[in-house]
C-alpha cells in the first residue's frame, strides 16, 4: 500500500491516535468490551497471543525454579486492612462480595440474600492472602525460599478503562517469593526484572528502559519497585511489567516468622512480580501500523497462513492440494524450537478480501497459491512487516527451506524499527524550559501525540516530582539502572543530581 | 510395607475412608483449607497435577478444532434471571458484588462502599455470559460453528464442602459451541462426552461408565446431559466430566439467532462442556492405598526422583555426582513424547524418611544411591505399585534403558486394578429387596463404605428416581450408552423397562 491509498485502519495513527488503538483491535478480533462495566472478552486471536506469552514465562519461571501454585479469589476484608499502605493503594477501587446467594424479590425478580459476616474483596493482587499462607508454611530456615507463581484473574475497579491496558478484570502471573534474607530477596527480584526485559526486547520485540521506581510511583508496600518501561508510538512510556522487594513488610502485617541457623526468630523477606494482559496493548502499540496489527513471530498464534486463490471453481481442488502440500512440508519444519505454526483459510471470499483481514490481524507470511502457481510450484509470499505491495512469488521448495530466516528477519527487524522510534525520540534535556517545551510544545494540534522519553537531572525530591506531574502529567517512570551514572545539575531545583532519570507521559 | 505393619497414612481407607482422603491430601502435600470459608490453595505438587490436565485436554481440544477465549468473571443479575431453570440451579449459591470499593468505617476500618447499581454474579458456568456474546458474533449460518473453550475459575458457594472434591472456587474448563443445526450441536456434544472418556482412562488410568443423564440429574437448562461415572474406593460414584447438548434453550434466552441457508432467522443450537480440579480428587480416591497417594505416570508431575544417601559426609560429593550423572542420562530418555521429568531431591533428610516422603506423594519410581552403589554403578529402584519393601537393584544402564518401559507398565497397572475394582464392585440387580440390601446391609458397621454400582432396570419414572434417593441416597448415575440394551422389569414398579441403569450413591 503506498502513501497516498487508503490505509486499512481508520483513522491512522496520524489523525488519532487513541481510535487507531481500538480500531486495530477491533479489525484484528482481539477483545472486545463486555457488557460487564469495565470488563472485556478476549476473543481467540488475543488470547492466542497471550497464551503464547504464557508459555514462555511459565518456562523461564521454572528454569529459575519457581513453581506454581493456586490462591482463593476472595480476600477477606480484615487481611487488606492489617497493611496500611496496601488500603491506601487498593482498597479504593475493588469489587466486593456482600451476599452469598440470589433469592427471590417477590416480583418475578431476584435480589441478594445471605449478607455475609465478613465482606470479601476479590483479589487486586494477592501479597495478604498468599503472606497468611506462608506465615502456616514457613518455621525454620529450611523452609526457605519459597518460590511460587500463580497464574490468575484480578480486578481493580478503574473508572476509565481501556482494552489490555486497564480493564476491571484483567488477567496475569504473579509471583511471590519469601527468603531468609535480605540480599537474596533482592536478588530474586533483579533476576525477575531480568527475566521480564530479556522477554519484552527478545519475544515482544519491544525495547524497554529498566529501572528502579520513585518513592511515589511504588507498589503499595514495597521498599523497591523495579520496571520496565516501554515507549508506544504514540510517544508514551508503558509500564510493561514489576519485580518488588517488600523488604519485611509483608512478614511483620501477615507474620511470616523463622528461625534462622542460629535459632533466632525473624521476619521472612519477601517479593512480589507480575506481568499481565497489558502486555498485549504493548505489543498492539509497540509494532501495528495503518493496516493494523503486526505481530512477532515468537508470540503470533499462527506464523504463516496458505491463502488458496480460486477464480474458478474447476481450480479448486488442484489449488487446494497444492497448499495441503505446502502446508504439511512447512509443518515439518521448525522456528524457534517448534514446529512451524501453519494454517490455511478455506473461507470462500475474495482473495484480496482474505489477505487483506490476515494483513490486519498482524500475520507475519501470507503465501497466496493460485492456479497460475500449480505449473512452476511456486507461491507468492508477502511479509507483514513490509509494504504491502512488496510480495514477491517463490519456489515452494525455497519457501520451505527460508521460511524459518524470514521469521526471524521479521522478528529481528520490528525490534531494531521500535528501538529506533525509542531512541529518536528520547532526548537528554538540562533546563527547565527545553523540558517544559518538550512536553507541550510539539504537537499543539495533535494533544495526544506526546514528546516521548526525557532524561533529566532530578534532586530526588517528592515536591518537583508532583509539581512536574501536576504541571504536564508527565512522571518519573524509573531511575534507570545498568547505565553509567552521570552526575549533574536538577534543571527544578539548581540542587545537585546523581543521576539522570526518565520522565514521560504514561498509561 | 508389609500387611501388618503400619501403614503411612492415619486412618486406613478401611478405618475411616473420608479422613483418610483428607491425610493422602495432607501428607502429599497437594492442597489445603483456605482461611476463605470453602476456598483451597493447591499447593505446587497438586498444582502440577492439574497442569499436566490442562496440557493434554488443551492439545485433544485445539486437535479438535476449539480455540481459547476469556470471558469475564463478572455475570450481571439480569443475565442469570433470563433463563428459568438456570436460576433454579444456579441462584440459591453464588458469589454477589454489590460494591465497588472499601472506605473508612470512622473507626480504623473499612467498609464496602460505591453500591452498584445492578448486583453482580461472580460467575458459576458461564453459559449465559458467553451466550450473550454469540449472539453478537453471529448473524449468518457463515459464522457457525464457534468452537471456543475457556479455562477459569468458577465459584459455587457450597455449604458443605472438601477439598477438590466440592469448594467454592474451583478451577475448570467450560467449553462453548454454537451450530447451525441440532444434529452437529449433539455430535460435538458426544465427541467432547468421547474425548473425557479417553482422557479419564487413558491418562488418568480410571476406568469410567459413560451415559446420559435422566431429566432430574440434568444440568440445569441442558436438553441431554452426557457424563462419565468413576468409582471410587469407598464405591461411590463421582461424575467425573460432563457434556451438554442444550437445544435452542440458551440461544432463545440470549437470543442467538442467524440467517440460515435458505435466508430463514433460527435460533443456534449450543452445546457446554466442563471437566474440573474435582478430577484431582478422583484421581486420590481412584489409586490412592493406605501409604498415600498413587499417581499414574502420564499424570505424575515428577515421575523419577533420584534420592542420594549419604551415610557419611564423606561420601557426599561422589554420591551426588552419580546422581546428577543419572539424572542427565534420564532426562535425555523419553515418556509419553515429552522428555522424563526426574529430580533430585537435595534435602539433609534420612534416606528412610525422604523416600517415605516420595511415596506418600505417589511417585511413580524412586531410584536410591548410596555409596555402595558407586562402584557397582547400580541404583535401588522402588515402583509406587508395588510393595514398598520390593525395591531392586539395577545397573543404571538398565535403568535408562527400562524406565520409560517400566513408567507404562505402572500406568497400565494402575487402569488394571482399578478396572477391577470397579467390576468386583458392579452388580446387576433384578429385585428391590436385593437392590435395597445391597445399599444398606453390606457393611452395616461401615457407613462409609457403600454396596457400589448397580446396573438394574428402570420404568422411567421420576417418582421411582426421588424416592430411591429419599430411601437410600442412591440415584442413576446415568443411563448407559454404547451398551447392549436389555429389556427387562422395573423391579420398583413392575413396568417394562428398556434397559438397565446404573445406580449408585455419588460425591
Amino acid at each position: 500500500m503506498t502513501k497516498n491509498s487508503r490505509t486499512a485502519i481508520t483513522p491512522t495513527r496520524q489523525d488519532d491516535y487513541p481510535e487507531w488503538y481500538q480500531q486495530v483491535i477491533k479489525n484484528a478480533d482481539l477483545a472486545e468490551n463486555a457488557p460487564v462495566r469495565g470488563c472485556m472478552v478476549i476473543k481467540p486471536w488475543g488470547y492466542g497471543i497471550w497464551e503464547n506469552v504464557q508459555r514462555v514465562l511459565d518456562q523461564k519461571f521454572k528454569e529459575t525454579g519457581h513453581q506454581n501454585a493456586y490462591f482463593p479469589l476472595f480476600i477477606p476484608k480484615s487481611y487488606i486492612e492489617k497493611e496500611a499502605q496496601h488500603v491506601d493503594g487498593f482498597a479504593k477501587e475493588c469489587a466486593v462480595v456482600t451476599h452469598s446467594r440470589l433469592e427471590s424479590d417477590g416480583e418475578g425478580g431476584l435480589q441478594p440474600g445471605g449478607a455475609l459476616e465478613e465482606p470479601l474483596i476479590v483479589r487486586p493482587t494477592s501479597e495478604t492472602i498468599i503472606g497468611e499462607m506462608y506465615a502456616k508454611w514457613v518455621d525454620s530456615y529450611r523452609d526457605l525460599p519459597i518460590l511460587i507463581n500463580q497464574w490468575a484473574n484480578v480486578v481493580r475497579w478503574e473508572m476509565r478503562t481501556r482494552l489490555f491496558l486497564r480493564t476491571a478484570e484483567f488477567l496475569w502471573q504473579e509471583g511471590h517469593t519469601a527468603h531468609a534474607s535480605a540480599p537474596e530477596a533482592l536478588e530474586e527480584t533483579q533476576q525477575m526484572f531480568a527475566l521480564y526485559r530479556d522477554f519484552a526486547e527478545k519475544y515482544m520485540a519491544m525495547p524497554v528502559i529498566c529501572g528502579e521506581k520513585t518513592e511515589g510511583e511504588r507498589f503499595p508496600g514495597a521498599i523497591n519497585t523495579f520496571s520496565i518501561e516501554a515507549m508506544m508510538q504514540d510517544r508514551k512510556a508503558l509500564q510493561a511489567g514489576t519485580a518488588h522487594f517488600l523488604g519485611q513488610n509483608f512478614a511483620q502485617s501477615c507474620g511470616i516468622l523463622f528461625n534462622d541457623a542460629n535459632g533466632e526468630r525473624q521476619h521472612a523477606w519477601t517479593t512480589s512480580w507480575g506481568v499481565s494482559t497489558r502486555l498485549v496493548g504493548g505489543l498492539i502499540m509497540t509494532h501495528g501500523d495503518d493496516n493494523g496489527l503486526v505481530l512477532p513471530p515468537r508470540l503470533a498464534p499462527t506464523q504463516v497462513v496458505i491463502l488458496p486463490i480460486i477464480p474458478k471453481e474447476s481450480a479448486r481442488e488442484s489449488v487446494l492440494q497444492a497448499c495441503h502440500q505446502l502446508k504439511r512440508k512447512l509443518q515439518d519444519t521448525s522456528f524457534d524450537g517448534s514446529p512451524l505454526k501453519v494454517e490455511i483459510d478455506h473461507r470462500d471470499l475474495r482473495g484480496g478480501e482474505k489477505r487483506w483481514q490476515w494483513i490486519k490481524k498482524g500475520i507475519p507470511i501470507t503465501l497466496e497459491i493460485g492456479p497460475r502457481d500449480l505449473q512452476s510450484d511456486t507461491a507468492l509470499v508477502g511479509r507483514r512487516e513490509q509494504e504491502a505491495d512488496q510480495r514477491q512469488s517463490f519456489p515452494t521448495t525455497e519457501i520451505v527451506a527460508k521460511v524459518a530466516t524470514w521469521l526471524w528477519e521479521i522478528q529481528n527487524h520490528l525490534y531494531q524499527k521500535a528501538m529506533h522510534f525509542q531512541k529518536s525520540h528520547t532526548v537528554t534535556l538540562d533546563t527547565k524550559e527545553a523540558f517544559y517545551d518538550f512536553f507541550t510544545a510539539k504537537n499543539p494540534k495533535k494533544p495526544e501525540i506526546h514528546g516521548g522519553f526525557a532524561l533529566a537531572h532530578w534532586n530526588g525530591s517528592a515536591e518537583i516530582e508532583d509539581k512536574i506531574k501536576k504541571d504536564l502529567k508527565v512522571t518519573i517512570r524509573c531511575i534507570p539502572t545498568g547505565v553509567e551514572k552521570e552526575k549533574g545539575t536538577c534543571p527544578f531545583s539548581g540542587e545537585k543530581s546523581p543521576q539522570r532519570v526518565l520522565f514521560a507521559k504514561a498509561y
